[in-house]
């Protein structure tokens, strides 16, 4: 082995502009590590437990919106960053995932950590590419260069996503003591003049022309990072079109002010008395998935007369089973585009909304702010009182759901983050604190016990985030399964759906030197956290009973004024 | 969907012998719990972190020698088995790996937990089936019900492994309330007659006669499960041929009186004195892989003239690099075959041997008897008062190295586990906690603390087996990085290859209410040993010094009367 042509692999990411690498330690990645952990323009953090490294790599990476660079060693080790890889996929993160592997002939040869690495990720990555063992000849040389770009590039273009770099090694795998590691300044390095997706003045007319047809513009953003500009073009398009925009708290356009936030308490497949007023012509679409299923099942019982979906490029989705047209451009250009003009809507369909949601909010605010004490009520407490500048992570189950019902304020000045790509539990508190890492800003997670104690290995390095904060809400189970009809009514309710667990995070404090705040009611609740978010990392538990929850959140349904007619 | 097809899935793997399930919670998967769960044949556990919750069904299979099956929801929990299920692979493992999904019609839609699933383990599954979603026509139940028999007959057929088997599934998952299930007994169910491998009487003959041409026979066991037959063959061939046995610790034949043990201390690929007296004419090799690097290097640099591997099916490894001839037969079938005539192999052979284990023997002794602390000589201590008829299990890294150097005495009546198949870190306590659960004998885990808390979701369920007991081997780091020349000449040793880390157990004993015992001297050790293995399920931790560990092991090696010449 050439060990020249791996240390040329850091310096290639380097001058590509990657700053940020997480590696997992091991023998046969050992030229890797060295090559990136001598690099002067890359920062390395090591993390034992390879899933528990992968999610807090994609952190990194959702953060600081670049690609971050993974290194593990050969074996199951590359497998343990596989539901990292599949959520990177699908929630388009870049990533470039360096494994290290034995040279072929000592595949399947009973060697310890050597498994069949090419092609590991399946259809979950973008592309996967194997690094040239035979490092000494000036066309393989060129080869492995040219990779490395090519990889570092398909990781960035339209949609993002994880590449997959396998990395051959031979011994010996170390330079001599005291031999010093060169990096060549004169590495090839390939760069792209990315597509723009801007739309054209013909397409802009044609989309006028049609657009003018339709009285009730609906416009539903799904998941997205926050963007100012977005945010910006978003509120004249809605303010000249009279188009409404409704807004799962995870597509980040809660800094509007007059978008629908509260759609999951008022909609629903089955609310035919207001469909009619709500129920839009045209439905316009961008970003990943949404949280809420009630505008789900309302869109697909009432569903538009035409639905124009945003996206640059790669496969479309259709989740609300209505989609007549494919627009391939960004949100940006489209409602810059389109937004100039003046249309011919109905004024009223806006307001038609805002009464929804007004009653909501009422509805909601009532409901919440009483002196029951529950998983749902401590939650609206914890958002109340949410300082400003926040990375919010919500974990999946629960945690993202009651989120997306409480909604967040305008000027909240909250960016949230969930692993919505394929909504596991894996990877919560790892993705957290990845994000915690590469930003100055709080960074805060939401999550439930099942979320937490199965992403325990998040915390097991040296790297704990001063501005890390960890709101746990314990209730001992999958408290979902109590929540939703099918499970609840089943006699395996506790054991098999819930699956009781016993631990609470006093020990896990203890253990990662976080500091602790367990909460058993209301007052608890509000006396800490004021402190909570003062102090240094911590972890802010809320016990709470899984069937008084169900109980409480029963009864936020029932007494809903928007009971299905 | 029809849900009556899935119950009987529960039925088929009822009827074929399957006891054991465990299942991870879910909501898409809830019909396959529900069967499995109701089944009064089948014993179902539920783990939350389906990385832990495979290793459990792997060591459960490893203690039972029969397929288990695992359950999982859609999505990641799926991409957390594949550890396991390559473990499985390489090990030889039958497991039956049922995964739920979402039916082909919502893949790629924005659905949550939601991933593209068929043939999700690559290469590293036996077979790969997709149940047919359209349970109500009278060949998909059919067709159905035979995937089920095919996928269970895979997973045993030689070698075995684990074998997968997607489940999309429509709502509704769950039946009324009330409303029974209904186990089918005449589901369909085929059974099949295995190959038993055994030599044909003129095959018996041509290799008695090749046979007769060697003087110097060796025979080398890689890992494979304790088989009391087995030992017992093996003695009687040694005994007749005058052949060498050489046995590493997970080859389970330390019950054998005269077996080479100590090869590790006194082979080397340098060691030119003695080698041409030890150096085999002809090599017999059977099972999966070894622990000695120096075996190996040995071998490698002293070949026999013919080497002949005994394997039933399968692709063959060539490790040694001397493979000339496959035998595709069992091990049984073969000594038993060939035991039982006499050679005139040179019997001076086995004394040459002999003397090499009677010294290594008295130097390993002599040198870990001594008043020094640290994890060789704690290891030592373990191993030397292990209780009888226990399973132990080995951790990968200087664990499972640490007992192939001291080895295990005759009649110790202990059963060696180790995960060899990929050699990783993952797995270790779940693999343990699995047998633990399957199996009435003490069941011990030896451990470092990488290994340990990279698993610590091992312990995160219900289900604490009284029986078990884990050694942890607590240096603060990835203590074999020092032990090896490479990595700990550069300066990056402790940060990125030793990967400090400062968890103690303490804390994870109080969460998992295991008994605790501390220790940081062999005093300590001595003492606490006798009340850990006679306590409830419990952790001894032995707290020692990775530099101290290295400069003791390194004076193991300078100080070795069997130093390469």
């Amino acid at each position: 082995m050439n060990l020249q042509a791996v240390f040329n692999i850091a310096e290639i990411c380097a001058q590509y502009g990657v700053q940020q690498v997480v590696l997992s330690p091991g023998s046969r990645c050992a030229p890797l590590t060295l090559a990136f952990v001598r690099h002067p323009k890359i920062q390395v953090r090591t993390i034992s437990d390879e899933r528990a490294a992968a999610f807090i790599g994609l952190g990194i990476a959702l953060t600081t919106r670049r690609p971050v660079v993974l290194v593990c060693t050969s074996g199951t080790a590359a497998l343990n960053y596989a539901p990292a890889v599949a959520e990177a996929f699908y929630q388009q993160v870049p990533l470039l995932v360096i494994t290290a592997d034995r040279p072929a002939e000592w595949i399947d040869q009973l060697d310890g950590q050597t498994i069949r690495q090419e092609n590991i990720y399946g259809r979950h990555i973008k592309k996967s590419f194997s690094f040239p063992s035979e490092g000494e000849y000036p066309d393989a040389i060129w080869y492995g260069q040219r990779l490395v770009s090519e990889a570092l590039l398909e990781s960035e273009a339209y949609p993002p996503g994880p590449v997959h770099l396998n990395v051959p090694l031979r011994e010996p795998f170390y330079p001599k003591p005291e031999e010093p590691i060169h990096f060549q300044k004169n590495v090839k390095v390939i760069r792209e003049l990315p597509i723009d997706y801007d739309l054209s003045s013909s397409h802009i007319n044609l989309l006028k022309f049609a657009s003018a047809g339709y009285q009730k513009i609906l416009v539903v953003a799904g998941q997205g990072p926050y963007e100012e500009e977005l945010t910006q073009i978003l509120q004249a398009f809605a303010r000249n079109t009279g188009a409404v925009i409704v807004a799962d708290v995870i597509s980040n356009l809660h800094e509007i002010p007059g978008v629908c936030r509260y759609q999951d308490t008022y909609l629903s497949g089955k609310n035919t008395a207001i469909a009619p007023d709500v129920q839009p012509d045209l439905l316009i679409t961008f970003g990943l998935s949404n949280i809420s299923k009630n505008l789900k099942l309302f869109l697909r019982a009432f569903p538009p007369r035409a639905h124009w979906h945003l996206q640059p490029a790669g496969t479309v989705a259709d989740p609300f089973q209505s989609l007549t047209q494919i627009i391939r451009t960004t949100p940006i250009s489209f409602f810059n585009a389109l937004g100039s003009t003046h249309y011919r809507t109905e004024r009223n369909y806006q307001q038609v909304w805002q009464q929804e949601e007004k009653k909501a909010k009422k509805y909601l605010t009532d409901f919440l702010s009483g002196p029951a004490y529950n998983e749902f009520t401590a939650y609206y407490q914890v958002l109340k009182h949410l300082p400003q500048l926040v990375n919010l992570h919500l974990a999946n189950s629960m945690s993202v759901r009651y989120a997306n019902i409480i909604g967040l304020k305008p000027r909240q000045q909250v960016t949230v983050f969930a692993n919505r790509g394929t909504s596991g539990i894996d990877g919560c508190t790892s993705t957290t604190v990845g994000s915690a890492l590469s930003s100055p800003n709080l960074t805060v997670l939401i999550t439930g016990d099942l979320a937490f104690f199965y992403d325990r290995n998040g915390l097991w390095h040296n790297y704990l985030p001063a501005n890390l904060r960890i709101v746990l809400l314990n209730n001992q189970a999958g408290g979902i399964f109590r929540l939703i009809d099918g499970p609840r009514q089943q006699p395996e309710l506790a054991e098999f759906f819930e699956t009781y667990q016993y631990l609470n995070a006093e020990q896990t404090a203890k253990d990662f030197k976080m500091a602790y705040f367990p909460c058993h009611s209301l007052p608890d609740l509000t006396k800490n956290l004021l402190l909570f978010w003062q102090a240094g990392p911590g972890i802010l538990e809320i016990f709470t009973s899984s069937p008084e929850n169900a109980a409480f959140f029963d009864r936020f349904k029932r007494e809903s004024p928007f009971k299905a007619t």
